[in-house]
């Protein structure tokens, strides 16, 4: 190989090529034709143009497989030929190469709608995906550009399917509009936080619109990136001259611009639609001797819906994981998912999350179901309704894989333990789909009674994660708790871990609150007030129910006397049409005082 | 002198001589007589009961000056010879003892009932007891003995007297009835706080009933003495026969007895009514080589009412300062001040009580007023309606003193600070009148910003306190907090600077809670949560409004979830006649989910 490219990348801005489609129509090679056909036909063609882009410095190449896979190619009849088009595409593009530069396989979208928005399966994204991979790892490629893709689901079907069949640089850049969502809604930042979580090597966006326009996509992807950041603008926005269209951004201009996006993060720059050699020229030109970007070492913990962060994080408010999709205990709802009816979950849903509720803990532990597929078929139509992180919890690891594959976006797994069984089974899952994941304090000896022995779990469970590749800001700890009424003693024990996860791991907790008052009256009472004190010993993630006043109150409040709530200004718009503060104390004093005085003197 | 009494009382079992009356009465000395008065006309056969009792091996004798006093002498018509009588007989005990013996001066009880209970004023009994001791202490006194006290106001003034005039080692006892209680219901275990907190040497119990039955109340004082306990008891319970009083536990049966006694906490034992020379010989011969109990190191913070001891650690419930009594901000408080009715804070501490508060802030601070008259005036009238002890809350120091000087108890002082001229005022008061007392963290810079110097400030004030010979244990830092509104990110600090109190300092702490919310809305829910984190920070005495449910409540939980509130007993009582668990997350639940849904949908 020419260069480790991701070796690279940490020391010096890499210059990928510029379009393919440009120079083809140039040559008049892909009116009415499919432009993934010239590999078969014109295959000195296409190792021409790799070749100019080389000689103009592009140390990485695409090859011509933008539109290599088995649904694009069946516009053209060419179905059967997946295999032949990204070995050929491939072996040119190599040859291309030489020792100059690494060929990238492009992988481009199937233009077809998955679920939950579309009909087209995510299992069926994969499997079109792993066969376009498989031929261009045939064909010898050094590298994998998942490219130009607007869906985010998409995207994850890519790389889920790149990540198994290989090890080379994978890199994962998408389109976005001028409003730095993708067409269907991702944030820039939610679309960089899932990429590299699934296992991507770069991230970007490419195509879109011109290097004038993608600065705010490459600054939030940058403000959240663990990994270098690629961008592959247009040559400005087209414009219709005379029935042609036409890229107004030269190459001078173009490699100006890429300055910036270089200051705003990126760390390799290309072109995509409208440019050429002389673009990519004036790139190389422009960015030598430039150091690319530093990326973050410590890094935040964050979630993501389909579009939306949600970072985790002792400076942004108390994140409420909503616990009431559970049929444990439920009569209502186990009935329901027996009977393969959802209505229950996402009444749930809708409710939890109009209480406040950030993530929903989904599950749907009925025995005698098919728990995989209706955690599968919960999941989405979960997601269909409400636009949040959603926690996958299920004791049944295909269930959680099920529900992971299902959510788009970057999922919590409820949960991993210290058992051994458990770690072999969950965390796997957890890399591959890129999720965070609670950690239970709990081993093969059960829940141990004190502190030092439950923080030893926790420890054990993140560095087998860190073997596993998953960074230690994914794993969440909880440090469970039993009900103080038959365990009073261990309530101490579960605050003093969280102190002692904070204080020595540093990684964010969860907790699910209410078993605490279990048995014991007044329950919210006991619950709102070992919130606080959980909150105060370090808890992050509460995992309550949301329709409970008392505890959604305490957050609040705790969001405030935390300074989490900046200024406490969510805190006063929220209760500030309340009664004025002196009726409200009036109405504490005791209402038969007199009488009462009068009866004790 | 002899020895030095309270360097030897660490070393062995001190023995104490036996009763004077019982030896004048076989000598037919004391029939329709004075008995002091034997001090001007039979100084010989008192010289000769000392010695007897010496050679029967008492180490300290008790001077002839039981009655000694203006008030009693005065029913003999000797009122004007109380300097002369006790002068006299502290010179014969002092021949006695020689070098073999300490003479210690007895000081009885007046007969008269003391404020609050009766109409004998503390000053006036302050003055009855300086007159008596600055003759004992002209006459020779090597201690002074306070004894056969049975009211705790007139040991306290009697202690207060001697510790004003001398330096020497004094002792207090007092008498019990079979329920381990004075006559006036104080608890042996209050009677040994407030006895030790103001500077007895040797606390104890004499008199009352036979060496068989005070078991009790040693054992009682002994759980929180910081002194050794003397007990000098009857020869038994006194049965009449033929006319006769006779005291029917002989020296051998009295010798037996009191190591039991000695074995419950005793290092010093005695003899009172009809005990002989013959009891303290086999008292000597039975304590011979016997070492004294040790008297514990680490002391347990405590207050007491009149009668009754409230312990504040961390394995008993919160104690709760009940902070309505203070005209600040209050109308109707500060005119009812003015005109010299205490009608408003009567009320208060009476609803305050039944709310719960274990301890009453008592603040009159009205502009205009004698401050310290009133506040004199508001203790001694809220001592009679309420048992517990008060907090003396004033930035005057004459008006605590007033305070102090009123209160029947252990009280608490509300505040001395890091100011210089705070420490030189306040200290003293506190020593004298042997309170407990919240040390402030602000100092002549103001309240310092971060934790780290408010933690300087509270090492100040416990280091100042321990120069002058307050224990560490009774100074309670108040870490103090500002309101979240203007200074949110303080709150911490202010949770931090408690946390560091604790770990570093280990005293107890209070804090003013409700101040946090100043100028916000829906106070009561940041009070709670604000309650619940200090407290699980190490908040020991929360200063609130007991009126406010929501903080009792917290409190209540809060008991429950550190296992103050062991086995959730007091929880379960006050709580388990609410509605079942079932109906109450019912309640929770949206009532229009349905129609929400619906909406969404
Ligand atoms: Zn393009
Ligand atoms: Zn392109
Ligand atoms: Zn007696």
């Amino acid at each position: 190989m020419a260069f480790n490219l991701l070796n690279e990348i940490q020391k010096r801005i890499v210059v990928f090529d510029g379009a393919m489609g440009t120079l083809l129509l140039e040559k008049g090679l892909v009116r009415e034709v499919c432009p993934e056909s010239l590999n078969i036909t014109h295959g000195d063609v296409i190792q021409e143009i790799h070749t100019r882009y080389i000689e103009a410095g592009a140390r990485v190449v695409q090859s011509n497989t933008f539109g290599a896979n088995r649904i694009k190619l069946k516009e053209w009849g060419l179905e059967s030929r997946v295999e032949e088009i990204n070995t050929l595409a491939l072996t040119y593009a190599r040859k291309a190469c030489g020792n100059n530069a690494v060929a990238a396989a492009s992988i481009g979208p199937t233009g077809k709608i998955l679920e939950p928005a579309g009909s087209f399966t995510f299992e069926e994204a994969l499997d079109v995906f792993r066969e376009q991979i498989r031929g261009v790892l045939k064909g010898g490629a050094q590298a994998i550009i998942i490219e130009t893709m607007s869906q985010l689901n998409e995207a994850r079907a890519a790389l889920i399917a790149a990540r198994e069949l290989t090890n080379l640089p994978v890199i994962c850049t998408m389109t976005f509009e001028k409003n730095s969502r993708t067409l269907m809604g991702t944030e820039a930042a939610a679309a960089a936080l899932v990429l590299q979580s699934l296992g991507a090597d770069i991230i970007g966006v490419n195509c879109s619109l011109g290097p004038g326009e993608l600065i705010n996509v490459v600054h939030e992807m940058y403000q959240v990136a663990s990994v270098p950041i690629l961008v592959q603008p247009n040559a400005g926005i087209p414009v219709m001259e005379g029935g042609q269209t036409l890229y107004p951004v030269g190459p001078e201009e173009f490699a100006r611009l890429c300055i910036n996006l270089i200051e705003a993060g990126a760390g390799a720059v290309g072109g995509c639609c409208g440019t050429t050699p002389e673009h990519i020229r004036a790139l190389t030109e422009a960015t030598r001797g430039l150091k690319p970007p530093k990326i973050a070492g410590k890094r935040i913990t964050a979630l993501t819906s389909s579009t939306t962060p949600l970072f985790i994080t002792e400076t942004l408010p108390v994140r409420v994981i909503g616990e009431r999709i559970n049929p444990t205990g439920r009569k209502d709802l186990s009935e329901e998912i027996k009977r393969g009816i959802p209505d229950g979950i996402l009444r749930e849903a809708v409710e939890q999350r109009q209480a406040g509720a950030d993530i929903l803990d989904v599950n749907v532990g009925v025995p005698g179901i098919d728990e995989r597929a209706f955690m599968e078929r919960a999941v989405r139509e979960i997601q269909k309704l409400v636009d949040v992180p959603l926690c996958i919890d299920s004791s049944n690891p295909e269930a959680i894989e099920g529900g992971l594959k299902a959510f788009c976006g970057k999922a919590l797994v409820n949960s991993v333990n210290g058992k051994e069984e458990s770690l072999d089974a969950v965390l796997p899952l957890v890399k591959k789909y890129g999720a965070c994941c609670i950690g239970l304090t709990i081993d093969e000896r059960g829940i141990p009674e004190n502190a030092e022995e439950r923080f030893q779990i926790a420890k054990k469970i993140i560095e087998r994660a860190g073997m596993m590749g998953i960074p230690r800001e994914d794993i969440i700890i909880d440090c469970l708790t039993l009900t103080a009424g038959t365990h009073q003693s261990q309530v101490e024990e579960t605050l003093k871990a969280i102190r002692m996860v904070k204080a020595y791991l540093g990684n964010p907790t969860a907790l699910g609150v209410s078993n605490i008052s279990f048995g014991l009256p007044k329950r919210d009472l006991l619950n709102a007030t070992f919130l606080a004190l959980a909150l105060g010993a370090g808890l992050d993630l509460p995992i309550i129910n949301p329709l409970s006043k008392e505890m959604m109150n305490t957050v609040k409040a705790f969001d405030v006397l935390s300074s989490r709530d900046r200024a406490s200004e969510r805190y006063i718009k929220l209760f500030s049409q309340n009664l004025p503060e002196k009726k409200q104390i009036e109405s504490h004093t005791h209402p038969d005082s007199e009488a009462d005085l009068g009866k004790t003197l």
